[in-house]
């Protein structure tokens, strides 16, 4: 499995995917699930993809190759919303290509994708694209997406993520969740890729690998657990409910 | 969708179900998920149950008609594992008669529950029984059990939840546990049946229907969102992330 988020904020973007894949638990292996497609001062686009990783690169592959062809391509597209478009009829090709045989394996053709970026011209903006190649673009009432194993780590970010939230804090918040994530699923794993991109900036802001040795997710996975705990213990408990024999 | 949780700790059993049932969103219903048998000094079992209602309902009416028939039944196994044991025979008979009617309608069989309680000399014990009859048992080392949609609630557990956690810390965490399930997913609602039962009491200790009146619950539901809110915020955020621009 995978877990991968994206964030719409007035201040930017910020995004953070995990890097396992697994076909059953005794193969387990690392990739990165996080694609940039950037012309500095120009657009930039991030895409993360859950679902098998055939068929995740595939598309990758797929979009990349259309950047040296003819017709519209991730740098070419005047907006969010046609390469938003442009990646559901890539899709809608892998779709054709593979889904038939795939099924015959008994694999479903179920992989989804968070786009997000922001093009000269436009405003930054965020979608989630689905198997069948259609999609839906974050608002201000859900200026989120998910994908994934997306469940453990959705609690913590319906609470904290507003549209003014600031970009480290939304960083940390994805982290969190990340975290809750990471030790309710095996599947879910390290190293991480947490990107930033600032509104207007057209630019990645930054891009960090976190991996084990990384101090402040340390941070996090101690503390927060600790934090949890302590705001546990600080609420009353129900009085009818014995406290011993 | 349905959200339960049972705990077994030193002192004693938690149980706690939501109670709405639904196909499709325009056809939400209440219904009790959690059924007791007791015999007030000499058993307490607790049957939990999420998955099609019309499967879940069969067998619970099937246990206690056994209960006044020939062969083994609730009232008349010695110990817990016998009682999953004859649940779970029950179930492949529910199983025999429906699931391929079912399936001809696409109607998976699926049900999965959580049966916990305590028989005259034996210890207390938690089970959970699957689709298919079988079961496992909780341990000290996994010392809860969740079905129906478990995971927004599962975090909060995994990180309070110990063999001593003492009865009413453990009905505040499995109530926390809940209202998060209830604040990311629709179809899991209010009221909720909350049982607690103590180690070698043999009766039903308390059996509370939380409803929107219920004090405690509405201020675990403002409480709890804040105190996470709190937590958040007094973990620093990383320093290599811009905070404004």
């Amino acid at each position: 499995m995978t877990y991968c988020v994206g964030m719409l904020l007035d201040a930017g973007l910020v995004f953070l995917s995990d890097s396992r894949t697994n076909a059953g638990v005794d193969h387990i292996n690392t990739f990165r699930k996080m694609s940039v497609f950037e012309r500095p001062g120009e657009r930039v686009l991030v895409l993360m993809g859950a679902g098998n990783l055939a068929i995740t690169q595939t598309l990758v592959n797929l979009l990349r190759e259309r950047l040296a062809a003819e017709g519209p391509n991730l740098y070419s597209v005047p907006n969010l919303f046609e390469a938003a478009r442009h990646i559901g009829d890539c899709l809608r090709e892998v779709h054709a290509r593979d889904a038939e045989a795939l099924n015959e394996f008994g694999i479903e053709f179920n992989p989804s994708f968070i786009l997000g970026g922001q093009i000269l011209g436009d405003i930054p903006r965020l979608f989630q694209i689905y198997s069948a190649g259609n999609f839906i673009e974050a608002t201000r009432d859900t200026p989120y997406f998910q994908i994934g194993e997306a469940k453990y780590g959705k609690p913590i970010i319906d609470r904290v993520i507003r549209p003014e939230t600031r970009l480290d804090e939304a960083a940390k918040c994805a982290l969190i969740s990340m975290d809750s994530t990471i030790r309710s699923n095996l599947s879910v794993g390290l190293p991480l890729d947490l990107l930033i991109m600032k509104t207007n900036a057209l630019r990645v802001e930054s891009h960090t690998r976190i991996d084990a040795d990384n101090a402040y997710f340390d941070m996090i996975r101690s503390r927060w657990g600790e934090s949890l705990r302590e705001a546990f213990h600080a609420l009353p408990s129900p009085e009818w409910v014995p406290s011993a024999d």
